[in-house]
Formats: structure tokens, C-alpha cells, sequence
């Protein structure tokens, strides 16, 4: 059977909505179709896709330690699919970018797996090595996995730096195969 | 001198209110003067009462898992302020309600907690012990930190209950005695 | 396929040793085998069952508010697993307990996922929904989900109470559904 | 009056210990003396230091996701002051090493607050900004808070890279700025 995954984000500025992008390139493996769909501004037939995902990918720029407003809107608003726990048992993933390295976007991922528990849902993480350095090695913008994030995937995008150059390439081939593993994963579950 | 202690909080249906209530009144002690504040209806006047207090006390329902979307566009335009670290070395605390017990409370508490350290605050939690229970003892609704909290405070409102009698006395009595807490935390930091 | 399912706890007076043998009796449905494993006590043979088994579900008293130091010892001699990934793919799952409701066992709980994380694991939560509570009614003893808790599952024993009567028997059930519901989504993951 | 400042820290391979050197160092202002003390080898004269002290400043090493389980152990010993709430009103701080850049450093952050808040303690975090970046400018070594944490203070250190090299010098500068900041704000509070 074919699978549906659904990528869900809020972008403030376009950083995020790249990564989001990348990671739905990723989901698109054989078998899996992928919708890309804008959290402050789902229609119906967005919340109805949702509804026929077996996975959905969270995204939000972290914001004062924590997902966008924009995001958190979302979340509240799915509280209607949490009273009949019509999501129960769907994959669940999240990814959040931000100007710093750590930037507390753990904060932001680990609020995405509450939500995503609250609602019945299996979490899938970030699954690839971080660079292993030696003596005063700096990681550089092709690394994958540069940030060291596993509960989902953290992208940095220079703060001063448009869309077009940031976050990295190394960050966007990281969420390419974020996007990958989400979707074999998703096809594992019956 | 005198001091400013400030509670801005976001109320859905009245429950998270009365706790920002009672929490503002056990503020009120000799040599402080407390401003209560609705976070999603913050006049010029309220922005600047918060950058002249000593102490913001934040509070918000717990909605899916975190603070709700209203407080967290508070929270989200409060960055203004982060630029400049106008809010750096004032004292914060924060407080929540849900329906259950738990009911991820905590996560709401911690993002909060994050937040007032990126404005370079100082955090002072719940101090009152949680009821000491033997063999098939169930905490009263008069039980002070009944729900078992002390990064902040938690109080729990039955979901089913109307704001006038939920959250229960102790719960708005432990409200209270944290509102005192933190005014003569602020008192002692010179 | 058969499938095999391994419970690996600490208990440092006997409430979170209940609480897993109920697990464990829940998880024990159809087509899957159980292991009851000591963290603390952990043989060659024991981590190679850990090694072989389908899901890894965790549990710990909250003390101080995370995992006990003797659980945190099991999951940092983990470590030796970690380097390989040899825990890649499996389920895992969290259970904590403590003396109070809340008593920051979400702290525990999400930890756990962490670690779970840092493996490559897939978490699965506690899906049953907490009394939905009028007026002023309390959670009796026997009530499922009594804590409210999703990121895992929570239960609370009175701290002057001993193990045969504490945590209550709504906990125990729920910890026996949440074995069970465990078991189920591996069973449905190839 | 005089100020006392205790640093308690463990570290497994020299680079957190190379941190609470730093940080201790930072502490050592006009009018505050500085206990650096080993969490696993605490003397009976240590705890009555710790016991003494006007702020205590935590470190260990983030392992599989959280404090080391030497660290643990010191939290769990810890609980004989809890009982008593010996350590009430005392400021407390936090710090974590690890060889990635966020490395879910933020959970080991978040466990020491959890714990401090159970004490009834005063939290105080890190306030140097980050870098602000431009274009694809990657941070150097030299750089102040190059982690990007603010709840308390981060350092990273090349796993492959021995504590003589390893965290880099401007970690070591931001952990005696964090240092003297925890100094001044202790001798804020009376």
C-alpha cells in the first residue's frame, strides 16, 4: 500500500521553509507521496490531508526558546483532532532551525514530542552521526549532522544570512535524508 | 526601596485568571506593589510597567503540551526587548494549569524557565513541600502543592469545572504563598 | 514472526518493581515474549536479550527529579551499544514513579526519550486518556491514566505506603494496557 | 560580608574539569572565596562546604543524553539535604560539556534546574550573547558563548582531542565570564 506523509511547518523569514523542502525531497522515496503544507495557513482540505497521513514532519523556527507563536497555533488548533484522537498511531518527526548551534532548540523538538504523545503518535528521530573531530577540527557547512541532534532534526542558519545561503548544505543534505528516513520508516508500519 | 513585582499571564476560560489572582495577591507585601497583566492585551503603558518592575511572574493554561499560543505571541514579542537585554538580572517565576495532574505541565514550566534565561532573568521556583502521604492517603483539594511542583507553580482545574470552583482552595492558597515567595525573593536581590 | 519485548528497570524500594512486572504481564499478548531485566544487575546475557529484542521499554523512580543514578549507570554503560547503533530501529518506551502526582517525573520520562534518541530508537507513548473530571470530583485509586501522562507512563505511590499497596491498582492496570499497547505497535513494525 | 561560591563537578576525561577550573577562576572576585569540589569524592568536610556555601555551581559531562551517572549519584546523595531543605535560597547554576555542539546538552541544563528547583534553589544562567553571524561566517574557537546556550553555560570539546586542547579558549573565557557573573549576582542577594 502507498503511504502519505505530510510535512507541516512555519517560516518566518524562509530559513525553515528550505529545510522543509529539503526534508520533504527526501520523503519522496517509492511508494510515498509527500504534501508540503504551510501551518498558518491550512485550509480544510490541508487539515483533511493531514488526516490521511501516516506520518507528519513538525517544523518551526525556534523563537525565544521555544516553536514560532506561528507554530504553536497550529498545535492548539489540532487540540480538535486530540479529543477523538483521530492521529493515534500516525509517525510523528520534528525539525527546528535557529541563528546558534544548541540555540535551545532541543526545547522547541521535545515540545514537538509532547504534542506529538499527547496526540497518540509514534516519534521517529534524527538518526545520522555527528561529525567525530579531532584536536581543533571545526565542523564545516557540508558536515552532516554539524549541530549533534538526534530527537529530531536541528538546522543553524546564520542569523545576518538570506534564505538562499543559509542554512548550509551540509544542514539541507541532513534534512534530505531526515525526510528519506522518516519515509522507511513510515513504510515499515503496517 | 521599593519594589515592582509583575504578573502577566494568558487565561482561556478563566481557571489560569483566579491563579494569576490569588498569585498577585500573595505578592502584595509591605514595600511591593504588584501589577496584574493580560499577556494578550498588553497596552504600551503594560509593555513599559514590565520593563520597570523587579520581578514578572509569567502564566498561561497548558494547551497540547505547552503554554498556549496567545501567551507564547507574549513571548514571541517580548524579543524586542531580548535585543537589548532590557529584562537581564530581574527576577522571574512562572505557573500553569491544565485539567489533569500532570498534564505535561511541566513542559509548559521548563519553556518558560528557558525563556527568562534568554533575557538573561533569575529563576526562583515553588518552595512548599508536597503532601507527605501515607498507605492509601489521596490529597484533599485543601493540600498545599497538592500536584507535586517546584520549577514553578502548578495548579490542576477539573476540565468539566466553571473558574469558580476550580482550581480548588489549596491549589489557590499554594498560589498565594508562591506570589509571597517570589516578592520577598525580589526584596532580598539589591 | 515472533517478536521479543525486554523490560529494563531499577527499583530502589519495590513501588517501580510492581509497576514493571505489570508491564511486563501486559506486554505478554500473542506472538510476543518477554524479558524482565534489572538495570542494576544486568549479566553478558542479559544484554545480549537487550541486543536481540524487538523493544526496549524503560523504567526508573524519579529521584531528585530524574532517573535513579542506578538506572543513569545502565544507560550510560549503554554507551557500548550506542557506538555501533545496535539498538537502531527498535521501540522503546519509558515508565517512571514517584512520591507525588507530577514530582517532575515528566523530567524522567523525557530523558528517556533522549537516550532513546541518541540510539536511533522509535518511542512509542502511554495512549490512554486521563479522567475527564466535573465540579469538584477526584481521581480515585482505581482510575487509568489517574497522573495524566502521554510522553510515557506515570504512576504515583503514596511515600509512606509499601509496595503491596502502592502505586494503586488504576496505575497498575494502566501500566498493564500500556505493556500490552507496546507490544501491539511492535508487532505492527517489520 | 563575605561570600562563598562552590563549584561541584565531575569530569571523565579532563575537559569538564578543565571548565570548572575556568569557572572557578571567574568566581574569584573581591570579596567571594571558591571551593572547586569533585562530586564523586566528596568528603564529609565538602558537603559541610557545600552546606556553607551562599551559591554552588554544578558541572558534569552530558553522557547518552544527560548527566554523567557519577553526577547522578552526587544529585541522588543530595536528597539528604532536600529533606531538610538545607540548601533553600541558595543560587545555583549549571554547566555541561560534551563533544557536539547542542550534543542534547539543553537535557543536562534542564535536569540541573529540575534539581535545583527541588532544593529551593535560585537559578542564575548564562547571559553572554552568542555570535551574531553574517553571510556564511562559521564561529572560531576564539569566540565568547560560540554554543549558543543561555540556561546555563555549554562548552564543547573534539572527542578525539585531549583537555589540554579541548574545550577551546573562548569556551574557557565564557565559562569565567559565567563564573564571575554567578559571584556577582551572589553577593547581590542578602
Amino acid at each position: 500500500m502507498s503511504k502519505i506523509v505530510s510535512v507541516v511547518y512555519h517560516s518566518g523569514y524562509g530559513h525553515t521553509a528550505k529545510v522543509a523542502e529539503a526534508v520533504a525531497a527526501g520523503a519522496k522515496i517509492d511508494g510515498v507521496s509527500v504534501n508540503l503544507l504551510k501551518a498558518d495557513a491550512l485550509s480544510d482540505a490541508d487539515w483533511l490531508a493531514l488526516d490521511a497521513s501516516h506520518a507528519i514532519i513538525m517544523g518551526a523556527p525556534t523563537y525565544m526558546g521555544g516553536v514560532s507563536a506561528q507554530f504553536k497555533t497550529f498545535a492548539d488548533a489540532s487540540s480538535k483532532r486530540w479529543f477523538t484522537q483521530a492521529w493515534k498511531d500516525k509517525i510523528a518527526a520534528g525539525f527546528t532551525n535557529s541563528g546558534s548551534y544548541s540555540g535551545d532548540k532541543l526545547s522547541s523538538l521535545q515540545y514537538l514530542q509532547v504534542l506529538a504523545m499527547q496526540h497518540g503518535m509514534i516519534w521517529v528521530g534524527q538518526a545520522e552521526a555527528a561529525p567525530s573531530l579531532a584536536d581543533t577540527q571545526i565542523p564545516t557547512h557540508e558536515d552532516i549532522n554539524r549541530v549533534g541532534s538526534w530527537v529530531g532534526l536541528m538546522t543553524q542558519a546564520n542569523s545576518k544570512a538570506p534564505a538562499d545561503i543559509a542554512p548550509p548544505a551540509g544542514d539541507l543534505e541532513t534534512a534530505r535524508r531526515f525526510g528519506k528516513r522518516i519515509a522507511e520508516v513510515t513504510k515499515r508500519f503496517s
